[in-house]
């Protein structure tokens, strides 16, 4: 069992990418997709008129701000567009894929995040109205009965709070917490570049192999996004998955080069 | 086993008919939720600067002109926008509801009319490259596996194609092939008319029923949308579906009314 997230960050070929999958589950493997959507909710948000804003969070992650008319946005690019035109092109490539979100049968529950404490400016000051939330538990039950169908789940991300409202969740942590749930032996997170590089964006400095132990320094060099995925897999090695692999979705088998090694791979 | 079917009309409360849909699905009742998303789709369509076009075909049936940007944005918005808003709202009704669209593990396969035969000032044309479809099946075993797990499926109105290609399918044809793929007794279509009128738009011309042998007549008489519906009457009626209702989404209590026989009431 493999879950493969997709970054929503642009320059990662859909297309080979899904030729990859399709090839692995046409090998027998087991595949579970996570995917992103960032950048084109960025898009839709610019021509809806609705821009989008970004915070920094008084512990130095940047996050999107999500209040409720963005939250909307979001479920339409994530869910509807991206989510549904994989599994089209999936479909395309004889994978009998399935999309859903978290939302969905309760898949994915996660703490919302009513207020968050940012940085603007150089002061500190709290945000309400957000609709971002942390998950707290994945229905691994329900993804198994899929799978057991014969059907490869493709996943947007979002979740369900208890109280029933839709949250925008990060898409590296949402992998994480599903290959948890479903007790995938990898995660593959793809990107926009070659792994996690120690001077980013100097790639002669890629980290090859990072041992779990080396997690929580990778943390405080990894740029941006990048923080997140480090946190992803450390969850991820947290909840049982034997390997994580940071790999690069750019290139023409990138499932293939990831699963061979290359990218950075983290174990325990 | 109920299957309701939600206009994309403007006017249908959401807020009721999910009120309604917990009620019944409290009192152990099973339903199934097909829904549309016209009217939404129009609204972004204009606001992304690409406005919607509608044609009508040479047996006088009007139908929007599907190309490939207009179907990504109508799977955004049926998919993504309306879908996932509404399972979250069941989902606070305490409905354990789960969404999903046709393309979705091929649930529901259409062939897909890529030419289509158009009236345009009074002259007849051929129009391709369209993305529209008429479902031929609906895999009724993957809903009943759902709906055995607890789930209440929401249904967006999206086919797949033999050769993998997503389309645009019209929702209530999609209801009538649902409700007879999973053996429903009753398909309720919730509109924003009262029901079908004998000459609409006066509503003392109500039809309260109609029997099966009077539904092709009906094809003369009802107008614009409301002829789709019947078509999707006659197919359920053929599918073995034992009752199907047109009532008016707009009151208090949309679907009690209904299954109390207010609308218009149509059986073998």
């Amino acid at each position: 069992m493999i879950v493969v997230k997709i970054g929503g960050s642009q320059g990662v070929s859909l297309d080979l990418v899904s030729q990859d999958i399709a090839a692995l589950v046409h090998q027998g493997q087991k595949v579970t997709v996570v995917h992103g959507g960032s950048a084109e909710t960025n898009e839709i948000s610019e021509k809806l008129g609705y821009p989008p804003r970004f915070v920094t969070s008084v512990s130095g992650f940047s996050s999107r701000y999500t209040d409720r008319q963005t939250l909307e946005i979001f479920a339409m690019v994530t869910n509807g567009k991206i989510n549904t035109l994989l599994v089209e092109r999936l479909q395309k490539e004889g994978v009998n894929a399935f999309g859903l979100s978290g939302v969905d049968g309760r898949v994915m529950v996660a703490h919302r995040k009513e207020a968050i404490r940012i940085v603007e400016n150089g002061k500190q000051r709290m945000l309400r109205d957000d609709y971002t939330g942390k998950i707290v538990s994945v229905n691994g039950a329900l993804l198994q009965s899929l799978i057991k169908a014969g059907l490869t789940p493709v996943i947007a991300p979002l979740a369900i709070s208890p109280e029933g409202d839709a949250v925008n969740v990060d898409a590296d942590r949402a992998a994480a917490m599903v290959a948890g749930a479903i007790e995938a032996e990898q995660l593959i997170i793809l990107t926009n570049v070659p792994g996690l590089m120690r001077n980013f964006p100097d790639e002669s400095t890629l980290i090859p192999h990072l041992p779990r132990l080396g997690l929580e320094q990778a943390l405080s060099f990894a740029e941006g996004r990048m923080k997140k995925k480090v946190l992803g897999a450390s969850e991820a090695l947290d909840l049982g998955v034997a390997k994580v692999i940071f790999a690069d979705g750019r290139v023409t088998h990138p499932l293939f080069d990831a699963l061979a090694g290359k990218g950075t791979v983290i174990s325990a």
